[in-house]
């Protein structure tokens, strides 16, 4: 199993190549095997639908890996490299995953990440520690300092934390609290 | 986390609730946990997609669990007890599961499970050994043996391994070899 690596430009960040069996019943997907070298061994596995017009995050982790494929529709995902010591700190990718062609990412703590799906979804992610609250950082999907251009429309769905969430400028003040604590 | 358990009937069958959680975006469901109680530790995870009035199966393996849920659309499970030394040896148990009010069952070796989905669905399994053609059992669905009533119409779209699939006599056999070997 190759692991290509480094195809989004941020450090750490892992682009999975998975290989989708399709036939006439529809389609098969090896999503997870924990002999692959991901950089993580999830213990915990989340599910999640979203319909057209969604945007998740921008959130980021202090402590935990995520690994995240797509089981239907399309994910855009967007990422951002907050961490300070990190080759391509400051930096930010996005990447376009649909379902009919999967890859998995695993991102790792330090890395924003946001969510906009242009149609109905499934996603699937797997997280290395289980769900804390107080690992869950973010910011405003469309803070500029993010260097992330969505293909949103006027006035994409967020759920109220998302919508609230503060600047760029806290959230990454945060990250940095949390990560040299 | 308490685990219900018997509810198919079957002995070792577990069924195990989960929590759909939906806002305005859509939905978010835990699908497995390492601390849960569920018999098993998969080290692959695969995602199937299925068309309306697909049938998959009847399969069983002498080797592994498997641990389903729905994330999409509805599946009918049917499970039967191959094991000649199980309290439920020989008996049968069918269960609709709905993505939207999701259950997760974990299936040990010897229990025969066919899946069929009445719209497009999409499905989620992990498995406690890594795929091993040597490990996949199984018969027609519908061989009157297996004691299920399967609401399909009268003809099921199914792989060209499951059209041409033994009796249920054969699969039992080879189930019998492989398990005492």
């Amino acid at each position: 199993m190759t692991i290509m690596s480094e195809e989004t430009g941020l450090a750490g960040v892992r682009v999975v190549p998975l290989t989708a069996h399709a036939d006439e019943r529809g389609q098969f997907v090896e999503v997870f095997r924990d002999e692959w070298d991901t950089d993580l061994r999830p213990v915990q596995w989340n599910a999640v639908r979203s319909h057209a017009g969604v945007m998740r995050g921008v959130h980021v982790h202090v402590s935990h890996h995520d690994y995240l494929t797509v089981l239907a529709g399309t994910l855009v995902l967007g990422l951002h490299d907050l961490r300070p010591e990190s080759p391509s700190a400051g930096l930010s990718s996005m990447l376009t995953i649909d379902a009919a062609a999967p890859v998995a990412v695993a991102i790792p703590p330090g890395v924003g990440h946001g969510f906009w799906f242009p149609e109905p979804s499934v996603h699937l992610y797997g997280v290395d520690r289980y769900w804390n609250v107080a690992d869950e950082l973010g910011c405003r999907y469309d803070e500029p300092a993010l260097g992330l251009d969505w293909p949103v429309g006027a006035d994409p769905l967020l759920s109220e934390r998302d919508r609230v969430a503060p600047d760029y400028a806290t959230m990454r003040a945060a990250y940095l609290t949390g990560s040299t604590r």
